[in-house]
């Protein structure tokens, strides 16, 4: 089991502009992404890995000359990993509004030859699905041997069993959810007032004024990492630590190590995150929701879905408790699909999913042992 | 069961300095505070009732020509209610650096002739009880039949039966914990540090720019409230409810009636609760920890204790969840103390103990009964 090696990002333009969700329209846009592996003579052995808020179309492998730039799930795909690309041909893809190299916020809308900001249009899982089946066209893959991902990851790979069911193969959706909670909805819409009621957010507009609203994606980021985090894997790694031995007491200084971790991952995402794309991500989450058409009825909704399920939920997760994935596994069974799901008894909360539980990594190694004799690959 | 119907918060002023846990003391104060009932002949009736972080010496009964004015607890206690207030005499007062009255980081500081504001020195629980002790001493009261208290409250009512062991006959530890988890000091820091880079903050001293970092508390209350309620609670009142029939599709337009209650809930909070207030209670939240100076060893910690105790919790609470209140009930246990514990299957988190459940309502009403017939109240 070997890393993949040095990858390269690269580019491909559409002229034709995508119709939105919102009756909006995407003119002219980019897309960024990565590929792994080789398409086989058949072109039946691709698999579409779709990313979450934070992450991009690098999945996998890392960038000659930079140190620490592996992909997000570079443990999970490479050669003799779980997601084998001796064997398939992975595709990453970096989506619409998205602040990794795809067409976003902080381009030029050829509408105005200023900035997007806030005027970029709202974008939807089912508006990135439609972008990649694009790109899929352009690659000349009609039909994907697999769709894989976590968390609103697995809401792409979900929504693509509903909009193209013929197009694929097999559905991993992983530590996701087929819609957020009242629950989720909040913890978003405070990330959101935070970035959106810093002054130095300019209503989206800030690339003008040369300044970035990092007061508001700190508390943004902040909020996230506790919803990614368990209550217990938190516990153990932080506790009550203290920084120093005595007591400062203060309100403003660290006082506790969590306070530190929190502040360091604050920082850090407030230097490279988009804040307008922060705001078009957490939407896009709060939009998905396939049953809303069927009145609620997730089981009518997945109706039309042909694909092969694996399904994964965590169970320290409690931004997509295993209720929710469970839902999801319901729906398919009472659609008599064909679906396998695995809760696993990992104590890391949602970041579950992006971590080196053996039981896990089995469970997709194993799954895609199973595509790839169904393929031949 | 009547209300108390109008009452009157009183104060009195200390001139005598407040030593603290910090090491520095608190000038002459003040403390703003309410009773309901009559101190019977023997002194012997006094309950001392201990508030949480957005709560006040206004504990019951109502304010004369102030419509909605009830006190926060005034379900709990009047006449007839299960702290009876024909039989017991109840002290509701709020304590120093909080915004409702008593001396705060919006007073006057005397050693500058400005005020305070992040300059008030950072107060305990532990400091909190001293000043609640020097002013039962000016009303004559050496021994409380109960004291009692909520979330941030209880752990007052556990530090006043360390504190003053044989000054009181039972504590009633409710919605409560020993400590902070890592995760409850992780969302108080996310607040404030919404707070203190609000530009509106101006170090603390936003009262000599005549502004309000309403901003930073809007986020902080729209983060507590989230903790405040549960999971199911808030799926319940809310779901993804939409606020109208279309949607939007706009990161920054209100789509979900739970965006809409929370920053509600944001702007009430920041029109009337003071932003250095919301540092120093939430200091003293993270660090209260009896257990600290045993090494972490509760059982030790409570050692001292002599009251009786009633312990609740509600199973809802993910704040301060039953595993929490029974560290507490454990650690008595070990020490052979007189414990009763309620977890009352409530469906409303943390907020339960605000609220009208009956099997709660009920525990306590005959946990006063019996600390009544002790004392022949």
């Amino acid at each position: 089991m070997t890393s993949l090696g040095h990858v390269l990002p690269q580019s491909m333009h559409f002229a034709e502009p995508l119709p939105l969700r919102s009756g909006a329209t995407l003119a002219d846009y980019t897309l960024v992404y990565e590929t792994y592996g080789t398409l086989n003579a058949e072109r039946s052995n691709a698999v579409l890995v779709c990313h979450a808020l934070n992450a991009s179309h690098h999945v996998a492998g890392s960038y000659a000359g930079q140190a620490r730039s592996e992909g997000w799930w570079d443990n999970m795909i490479g050669p003799g990993k779980p997601l084998d690309t001796r064997r398939f041909f992975v595709i990453g893809v970096n989506n619409p509004g998205s602040c990794f190299g795809s067409t976003g916020p902080m381009h030029v809308n050829p509408a105005t030859g200023r900035p997007y900001g806030a005027a970029f249009p709202v974008v939807t899982v089912e508006d990135w699905v439609q972008a990649q089946a694009r790109l899929l066209d352009r690659l000349g893959i009609d039909r994907l041997a697999a769709v894989m991902g976590g968390s609103l990851g697995g809401m792409q790979a979900l929504s693509w069993t509903l909009q193209f069911p013929e197009r694929m193969g097999h559905a991993l959706v992983i530590a996701s959810a087929p819609n957020l909670s009242a629950q989720n909805i909040a913890f978003n819409e405070v990330a959101r007032r935070a970035i959106i009621t810093d002054p130095d957010f300019h209503g989206g507009d800030f690339y003008a004024h040369g300044v970035v609203p990092k007061r508001g994606l700190r508390v943004a980021r902040m909020i996230g990492h506790i919803t990614y985090l368990s209550d217990d894997s938190m516990e153990e790694k932080f506790g009550r630590a203290l920084r120093s031995a005595e007591l400062a007491y203060s309100t403003q200084e660290i006082e506790f190590q969590i306070e530190s971790y929190l502040r360091y991952q604050g920082d850090k995402f407030s230097e490279y995150f988009d804040a307008n794309t922060y705001l078009l991500i957490t939407r896009a989450l709060d939009y998905f929701d396939p049953a809303l058409a069927q009145g609620g009825d997730l089981s009518a909704a997945l109706a039309v879905a042909r694909a092969k399920f694996l399904v994964v939920s965590f169970t320290t997760d409690w931004r997509f408790s295993p209720l929710r994935s469970r839902e999801i596994v319901k729906a398919l069974l009472d659609n008599r699909r064909d679906v396998s799901y695995a809760e696993i008894a990992a104590p890391h909360g949602h970041d579950a999913f992006l971590l080196e539980d053996p039981r896990y990594i089995g469970a997709v190694r194993a799954y895609f042992e199973r595509v790839a004799q169904e393929i031949g690959a």
